[in-house]
């Protein structure tokens, strides 16, 4: 099985799949400056929360070998312009501000050390962070695994693909390991609008591996729902707070709705990195607008009067009470129940088999 | 108030907007034989079932011009010709089938005149044709008029407009009457993926008018009616059947889905033409599959892999549960009163007052 990668480190060199020349190219932007690595989180290059928040870590990392500081204290005065131009790339995704938080606090932690020792042990730091994704992917893969039965077919939204994290995603994760277990099944790729993540990357990462894809307009999702063609949907997330409340790609709402009027299950795949158990409610997260041109040109052609007005919300909140299930690296939880993520001992009550 | 027309007819010529150039060029095509309209309905220049129609009746009237017969019979001989021509354009087009007959009734009904008098009907009944339509938009337009309150954000979906019609559209034309009449309100169009007929038609339209409109991609029509950014939403149909069932451009479902689950009116302006009382229910109601490059492509340009499945209905049905009205030219009806829509004595106690 064929899986793309959306970042890699060599030699002191990030090598980032420019996502926004897919499907037609598989081309690497070779980033060997930190601002070259958050203007590429910022135009999309590089897009999907866990990616996003290891392409902070490893650009933070990269820009610690230009540093000229002798101490720690010069070192993390050196870094914090560096901190605060990823945390600005994108407002909504909790993983930027988890990365840098990571690593000021390795910092904090081996303030005793010697500047090139903490160098060392931030790059060493962003490499785990990636593995540790990996990881943590195929983990959310196995727990989902057991909705994958012989002969379903499965909606996902966006691109929660191996191309949105270190490898093998989170929303397709299960999908990547039914196929390497020959489970046969279907996938109903949405096409995302307006950033088309749907089908220029989930249809393109999920035919490269080998897997039966179909490409829709988000606008037939409904049809789809309704003559009951659907057995589940699963997708990724950017934020999932306290109480449940999944923000996820614009788009995403509407499909969560459709699936309980169609009586569907509707799953979120979250590695912890991506649930807030500061925030209280869905309420409280702040919703990115972005340019424009996203919704009136489609690569530089424009499909729309010039100067029209536009909305366009990057993400959308859904309430917990359309989500059947989070699945994490810990395993599958009632929205209600995420709350309990960090007390293990009320959480193992708490489990779902699916 | 500036709204453009899809044809126009002066001085023996027809002007049909280029509907293909939108919103880039704003272009008439000028023909004075019936062989061009024809090929303006075929490439699209002009679309809309009511548009399709009038066109049609204008490119008969047209041809008769030329015609050198001397005797009915001989002119209605040389006319065949023409009205297959125009049933070819199109051929699952039930308005271009309903002119053609139309014209051939008119001729049939008054072969005791002269070929110079037949001439005359038959550019009077195009004029005709495309007068009334105007009339029955308006119309509708009068009878959902009550909606437009001042201040208040109205939603549509892909493309009941002016450009659909002889003028006026449907779902659009109480949006126009509101206009000349100083009520203030706004417009959301939602783009319509995949042809875009939103982006491109509608909210150009509404522009030239100088309506208030934004445009958003469909996803984002969710979260503004969770929102209650929205007073109410109103679209055309393709096909009403007796059931009240809504048969639209596909995407119409799970917005009114969506309205539902956020308590938000959902009105369908439906002219009689467009409604089909022997059809029981929306199940029975062919969908048509098209081409998979409306998805995969757009303007040319490729936005998915190359050889991925596509599924690309271009229409769904809406169960008449969804539909809070259907309005047409006889006033605004419950979809379960539609049946009695030929029935004076009983639908008049049905009528609503919005």
């Amino acid at each position: 099985m064929a899986m793309l990668q959306s970042i890699k480190w060599e030699n002191n060199v990030i090598y980032i799949l420019d996502q926004r020349l897919l499907p037609e190219k598989i081309e690497y932007i070779k980033c060997t400056q930190y601002e070259e690595v958050a203007k590429a989180i910022e135009n999309l290059s590089i897009r999907g929360a866990p990616a996003i928040g290891i392409a902070t870590a490893m650009g933070i990392a990269i820009a610690t070998l230009k540093l000229k500081a002798k101490t720690p204290e010069k070192f993390l005065e050196e870094l914090k312009p560096v901190f605060w131009r990823f945390i600005k790339t994108r407002p909504t995704a909790v993983n930027i501000k988890w990365a840098v938080e990571k690593i000021e606090k390795l910092i904090n932690n081996n303030f005793h050390k010697s500047v090139q020792e903490l160098k060392e042990l931030i790059i060493n730091e962003a490499l785990r962070i990636h593995q540790e994704d990996i990881e943590i992917n195929k983990s959310i893969g196995e727990n989902a695994l057991p909705l994958f039965k012989d002969g379903c077919t499965v909606m996902t939204y966006c691109n929660a693909g191996s191309l949105a994290t270190g490898g093998f995603g989170t929303a397709t994760a299960p999908m990547y390991l039914a196929k390497e277990r020959g489970i046969k099944f279907k996938v109903i790729a949405c096409e995302t609008r307006p950033v088309l993540q749907g089908a220029r990357i989930t249809s393109f990462e999920l035919m490269h591996a080998g897997i039966d894809v179909t490409l829709i307009s988000d606008n037939t999702a409904g049809a789809l729902l309704k003559r009951g063609f659907i057995d589940f949907v699963i997708v990724g997330t950017d934020r999932t707070v306290r109480n449940g409340d999944v923000a996820n790609k614009i788009g995403t709402y509407s499909l969560a709705v459709l699936c309980k009027e169609n009586s569907t299950p509707f799953y979120v795949a979250a590695p912890l990195s991506s649930i807030d158990l500061k925030t209280p409610s869905g309420e409280q997260i702040p919703i990115e607008e972005r340019n424009p041109d996203e919704v009136t040109t489609i690569k530089g052609i424009r499909i729309a009067p010039v100067d029209v007005k536009v909305i366009n919300m990057a993400f959308d909140v859904t309430p917990a009470k359309y989500v059947t299930a989070i699945i994490t690296e810990k395993g599958a939880f009632l929205p209600k129940h995420i709350k309990y993520l960090n007390d293990e001992k009320r959480l193992k009550n708490f489990r779902l088999k699916l």
